[in-house]
């Protein structure tokens, strides 16, 4: 549960990067909580290419962090603001977009 | 010269999401100047096929920025932070990384 949050989180920063597709998936899943059956029952696969995708679409999530670190990023950087000042903590929050 | 200043800090803030081949051929152009004559002769190929791959490792960091806004959200960030407080300013950079 606590690791289907770090995903979504990544999931809220990353989505622009991935296919329309790899984001229905996704949502389907996290978002609005399917199961794996119910998608693939959508989708007219199998679960277990359901699983698949999905884990694959995981791994692009933890690679984009891998290598651009925003997740990591924005924490810090609201963690240093928050500290400092409120009014600017709230401007910040706004720029990143959560 | 100010649209190369303009790849090439797309280029630090993105390089991570390209491919090797990709970081190599920019770099070569933007960051050690080389002509397009010169890495067509380095790489054994076309001076048309190297500027057709830079041309679309250009549109690659356009395409990133648009999805994430970067350096827009860390020029917003940073502009932010350097009228409320010079530490922060210079911790945020720190994060950023630039």
């Amino acid at each position: 549960m606590e690791e289907d949050l770090e995903f979504i989180e990544l999931f809220e920063i990353y989505k622009g990067l991935l296919t329309e597709k790899q984001r229905e998936l996704f949502s389907s899943r996290y978002i609005y909580d399917l199961t794996l059956t119910e998608i693939a029952e959508e989708d007219g696969g199998s679960r277990q290419n359901v699983f698949d995708a999905i884990k694959k679409v995981k791994a692009k999530l933890v690679e984009y962090e891998s290598v651009l670190g925003l997740r990591s990023k924005y924490s810090q950087i609201k963690e240093a603001t928050r500290e400092k000042d409120q009014e600017l903590h709230e401007k910040i929050i706004e720029i990143i977009g959560r």
